[in-house]
């Protein structure tokens, strides 16, 4: 399909994990209500909370969570991307922060483990290091859709402007940004990042986000979907809900004509081993 | 030096070559009277003309501009980026778009040819082949000197994030991104890539701008200093002139020390070979 809407969720995730699911539930409803057949959700959209809590509710890949969410995306017949949540680890303290493809059947067609971890400390900002509790992924995943080729990454991911090249060099058309962005770097990088991946690869992204104070930082919110051109289509204010906008794979291509940055790439040039 | 003043000359260069020249010394005494110990011009900057006069009025290094510009740097006692001018090729009707570098004793101290070609046809906008009449430089270059690292690259490599990563991994603190950017791309492209440069690099952008009304297109203007968190710390209106701004070494390595985003790559994750 060359046309239609995606949605984006924008949620206040907190410790209440049925809170947190039974809301998704609600947006999910109203979304493709609204006629979106593609649906996307923040970061750690099932719990966020202290201490042991995010081990606790942690769950192995199919879980609660993805099977509730399951049961949704087959009884609307749409494509959800479920943000992301914790997944378990046999024998390890460690969690992935995973994001999972659900096709309009409830199965999974994708699985993307966040590959870098937030390991940072703003000044007036967050101090966190993801890497003492958390394992790295391994794998750029693409995944192949009647709605596009969909790229999968998370939040801190979108620093990095190498995955996103080789997620187009992977025929990348839309390309998923759940977050838990800080207020303090949200700000200044949210927007002008996500702005500039879409500009540079030639690609929608879709980018929901956390909002309010959780108790490691204030979040950013803000949840965009941006067009291939880099303009914002669609854009939450600060307030738990949906934005809805049009998907058109044949502006993308019209995009990609007009300025055919992708094809001028050198990598011939491209020295990396410095 | 930690922390010193540098400056971008914002220029509307059009085919008088001796009226250009006469400017741009002028701008150059401005700077340096208020300070400026390194200052950028904007991309062809000694002549935009239509039909052959590129050939016609291009140089060899050093010719005539180069050695014009010399005599400024030795005389303040200031680095210089000259921009970009068209360079003569030997035996061939094809020329390089080359930046050069000098040195407060006048001499050459680094010289980069544009990489990527503008090659391409945008609705309502620009229609353009430099690959015609242009030839590709093949080396990403980065100085070293006591005012910094300084990485060089001309307009449209912008939109290739590639060069500007390879760069910083060869400690480039400095960047300049001289260029004749068209108004319909600049109005949605220009602040917003440069400024991800500058975020994702962790480097200061100095993008020096051609502005006014070209035989080709009209351009977009608006010279921009970038700090390393991706604030526009110097913008310039859409006058001829210059924009000054304060270099702060210090500062850069505060912002790589909160978000280490450079450490937290995982070049082994990215394969190139798709």
């Amino acid at each position: 399909m060359k046309k239609y809407f995606a949605a984006a969720i924008q949620i206040d995730t907190q410790s209440d994990k049925a809170l947190n699911l039974s809301k998704l539930e609600h947006y999910i409803d109203e979304a493709a209500g609204r006629g979106a057949l593609l649906i996307g959700m923040a970061e750690m959209v099932n719990y966020i909370g202290e201490g042991g809590g995010e081990r606790e509710n942690a769950e192995s890949i199919p879980g609660e969570t993805i099977h509730r969410l399951a049961i949704k995306a087959k009884q609307h017949g749409i494509w959800l991307h479920c943000g992301s949540i914790f997944e378990r680890i046999e024998d390890s303290e460690m969690l992935y922060n995973t994001s999972v493809l659900l096709s309009p059947q409830g199965n999974i067609a994708a699985k993307y483990r966040k590959i870098h971890l937030f390991d940072v400390n703003v000044k007036n900002g967050p101090n966190f290091m993801e890497s003492n509790t958390r394992q790295s992924g391994s794998d750029i995943v693409v995944a192949s859709t009647p709605l596009g080729h969909l790229g999968l990454s998370i939040c801190y991911d979108m620093r990095f402007p190498e995955i996103y090249r080789i997620m187009m060099l992977r025929k990348a058309q839309i390309v998923f940004v759940p977050a838990e962005f800080t207020l303090m770097t949200g700000k200044d990088h949210w927007e002008t990042i996500l702005r500039t991946r879409a500009i540079e690869n030639q690609v929608y992204i879709i980018a929901p986000a956390q909002m309010g104070v959780k108790p490691a930082y204030p979040t950013y919110g803000r949840s965009l979907i941006i067009d291939p051109w880099g303009n914002v289509i669609a854009k939450m204010p600060d307030q738990e809900g949906i934005i809805l906008a049009e998907i058109d794979l044949d502006y993308l291509e019209s995009v990609r004509r007009q300025i055919p940055c992708l094809n001028n790439r050198r990598p011939d040039l491209y020295d990396w081993n410095v």
